[in-house]
């Protein structure tokens, strides 16, 4: 009976996990809850046609951008391809936090066609952007904020932890280089990218209340 | 071995009631089943902007209203959000029926940003509005469902069993007023509120069964 | 202990499978993977009004064909519906491959409204088209790739291996057969058909290894 339970509460909960968009944790990139694609490398246009004319036109962001901050649901296809092993998305978040993690995620292995345009080694940094949009930032003001290789091998969601010598800077931008990829030659895939962390008035209610 | 069976078993069929939209039970408010909100108290609109503007033009329904409709798939966001810490929203039914229970959902502690917004006490009322849709129903014709008060600790779908003294009434419309909210004076945001019961024809297949 | 590990792993391995698209198999019928109906029976129209219209200026696809190359993700109306109890839908797949099983999926019984619209007798057969899409195929180029029945009683999403037969034969055009439903006389739903298989090259390539 105890075993019993004890296999109703795994299950309860790891399904819970898994509906609360797969991590239950909080996600400061989800386009849902108000953050966008602010910049972006060249991105990987098959048949460059008539989409990409209209989309010209508007503010240099790909339609396809907003994929990589929005849930994928197992998913191929539902990805921003860019072109080449090398590029970089920034992201404007939700609102200001205090970062803690960020995940990377890439379409299970199980569903795939090809892997091949998974990233590999990456690059997340961060910065206080402000108001002021245009205004480009010194690269004093930015944080790197982790570095990591993505393994296929492991599970598809990876999560990194910002690095100790950034954990007390608070940013509302945050910058995706990938360096290289699995193997493709013609383009990068990003599922995913989540960025965890916490907002600076809950911080400060904690630092608070303690 | 039994132990190994009975684990599979659990798991099995806790999935199986995830992937069958979360609860397993049919849901009459589904839009995609032909559930339609047919009247609302004001939205909650950030930058009173175009989106306002095109919207007021056609049928005095908010575009974001379906939202409440449609399956959140654990996201932030996927709600219609309704000015103030009161309000109400009505809807009409895929069909008629004999309801039996509501279910109103708010988005997972775990992966929300802030749920002072999630509505707090809450009357679920209907009637039979028939074909007529413009004619206003004589308040005795309307039944109450159910009151409640929205739990914030507990499960984020909530199912509210509808009352004895209604449960003898065929409605095709239901509205929902929430008195409260957790909080937030700005607005109120409703994820997602389902109607479950029986067709009258199934039910009478049922009588005339037994 | 040992069984606490143990049901850790079912329920790990079993949400895995569950968030890569219900089966961890890859589909090559997938619309996100590049996969389209380009050809189908009457559909099913309700009050044909001007998406119709609309739709009928095109390419004679219905722009609700494409549902059924899309996850449900188990929502009711998430299908296309055809008319009556008889009809087809053909589908140009990602790319073409050597196929090994469809899969057949309907609404699960949990949250339907009725289910007397799921198909029942079936037939799926394949082909290579090639380049030439006007082209009609000669009948005996057509591979039978299976024939079964859906059954309401069993998992919703039902998998069939193709014939030994048709074993051999590479396709990029796959046209499902229904020739019965379970009831309705009006129209028949197609929720999903999956298409699971290898892609030459690397069959190819195993064979090599081997
Ligand atoms: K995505
Ligand atoms: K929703
Ligand atoms: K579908």
């Amino acid at each position: 009976d105890d075993i019993r339970a004890y296999a109703r509460e795994i299950v309860g909960r790891e399904i819970e996990k898994h509906a609360a968009d797969g991590l239950g944790r909080v996600d400061y990139a989800l386009a849902s809850g108000g953050a966008m694609v602010v910049k972006h490398s060249d991105p990987y246009i098959v048949g460059k046609g008539s989409n990409w004319f209209l989309m010209s036109s508007r503010s240099g962001i790909h339609p396809d951008a907003v994929k990589m901050l929005k849930p994928s649901f197992g998913e191929p296809g539902q990805c921003f391809p860019l072109k080449g092993s090398r590029g970089f998305v920034q992201i404007r978040l939700r609102t200001a936090i205090l970062p803690e993690a960020v995940t990377l995620e890439h379409v299970a292995k199980s569903v795939a066609y090809d892997r091949s345009s998974a990233p590999k080694d990456c690059r997340v940094s961060g910065w206080l952007q402000g108001d002021d949009v245009d205004h480009a930032i010194d690269s004093e003001k930015m944080f790197l904020l982790t570095e990591f290789t993505y393994d296929l091998e492991k599970s598809n969601a990876q999560t990194f932890g910002v690095l100790d010598s950034a954990a007390s800077g608070i940013v509302d931008t945050v910058r995706l280089d990938f360096l290289s990829n699995h193997g493709s030659s013609s383009h990068t895939c990003i599922y995913r990218l989540r960025v965890h962390g916490f907002e600076p008035d809950s911080v400060s209610m904690v630092t608070m209340e303690s």
